[in-house]
């Protein structure tokens, strides 16, 4: 069970597309846009007042854009917004996919029903998946546990017999607070200091990780921490879980 | 009603005080603390797994610390951590909370009773204060709705009598979701561009306020807007809601 956005699918591009409200501040505007989309789903989760992803994607780019003083039109707004159906997926990520048959392999994501149809046509990795789940059958981001729940009803397994992916930290915990095998993929390299490129600022490429991409300070940890998705079938090899 | 962190008190002190793990660094360990902390209080929430407050304050500033490759001694840690027991209150705050007698004043915080306590008790607020509210009563914080039930229960007051006032975007959503009347203080001042000090770099002075410092893009917005918590009186005056 894969998550898609920063696991399977690399979010790079969303800074090229962002690039035409405002050149040359892309990454700035992509990096706090993903922070905020995330924190908006957890708002709205808690609040009970969820709306689905697609909602959280542009009400956080709405926010971005006010905070960062840029304004985009409304056919903007919408063309950068559709960047989440078009993404591409990591180099590991087919490797890794085509590699694990027999074994079902699917994706759980925050993203709506549509929004993932069309990444995985798009990217054509519908090929390698089995099944595509969205929280949007319960109406509760990650990392609730009704999010997870979906897995064990649609597939008709136990949450014992799942192996989870993800690269984001909130995921990690919430999938083995609610009870999968989990493994991180660490997307981001936090070994490299933050570098200072003048006094009081901070490198604008790590702002999403030096917030998001360690590992959680929470109880909850991965079970495996890899580099590469490619390395997932050796997990499985080398603890003979390979059933 | 008044929220605590950001609102009554100011954070200012917070940055001073982690200036001991690592001089020059202050700041930017204060800003991503902050985040960190209120970010594990959504997820620890969401994932049904509360810990107080001042086990988030703690595990958030061991992620600041970790993702930026500091180290800090278990004193040390505890001493900055023990800077959220003694912050000095906003200037306005005194002048406000003196002058809505013979208004009940309370403060409804996400911070632990002993936490809410020892603050009040060094900065002299507790004079001004006739109730003092954790919503570890409950065991869920902001913006969760249970968060906010707290304060018809214990004043035994309706929220349509309540008004509510905060700094902080999640706050001001929940508090209006729940229906309380809410007042936003704008304690960030997002009138000014972002300054660019280098290429692909940010003044760390704006991260937070980049990411949390506007009102939010989502519904349920502040019923009123102030640049000071000494604007407050006027608002009921002006609106003939002195009662």
């Amino acid at each position: 069970m894969f998550d898609a956005y920063g696991t399977l699918y690399d979010l790079g591009s969303v800074e090229q597309s962002v690039e035409a409200v405002s050149p040359g501040q892309g990454r700035l505007i992509a990096h706090v846009w993903r922070m905020k989309q995330l924190e908006y789903s957890w708002l709205t989760t808690l609040m009970n007042r969820y709306e689905d992803f697609w909602s959280m994607t542009l009400r956080s780019l709405d926010y971005t854009l006010r905070s960062l003083q840029l304004a985009a039109s409304e056919q903007l707004r919408l063309d950068i917004a559709a960047t989440y159906l078009d993404l591409a997926p990591y180099d590991d990520a087919v490797v890794c996919l085509d590699s694990l048959v027999p074994h079902r392999r699917a994706i759980l994501s925050n993203g709506t029903r549509s929004m993932l149809s069309a990444l995985a046509a798009n990217s054509r990795l519908d090929r390698y998946l089995d099944h595509i789940l969205s929280v949007d059958a319960v109406r509760a981001f990650k990392p609730a546990p009704q999010a997870y729940e979906i897995v064990e009803q649609a597939l008709a397994i136990e949450r014992s017999d799942v192996v989870f992916v993800s690269s984001n930290g909130f995921d990690i915990c919430g999938a083995k607070s609610f009870g999968f095998t989990v493994v991180r993929v660490a997307r981001t390299d936090t070994s490299v200091p933050v570098p200072r490129v003048a006094p009081n600022s901070i490198d604008e490429r790590l702002l999403y990780g030096l917030i998001r991409g360690n590992a959680e300070m929470l109880d909850h940890t991965a079970d495996f921490t890899i580099a590469s998705l490619a390395d997932i079938p050796s997990l499985f090899y080398d603890h003979g879980n390979n059933r």
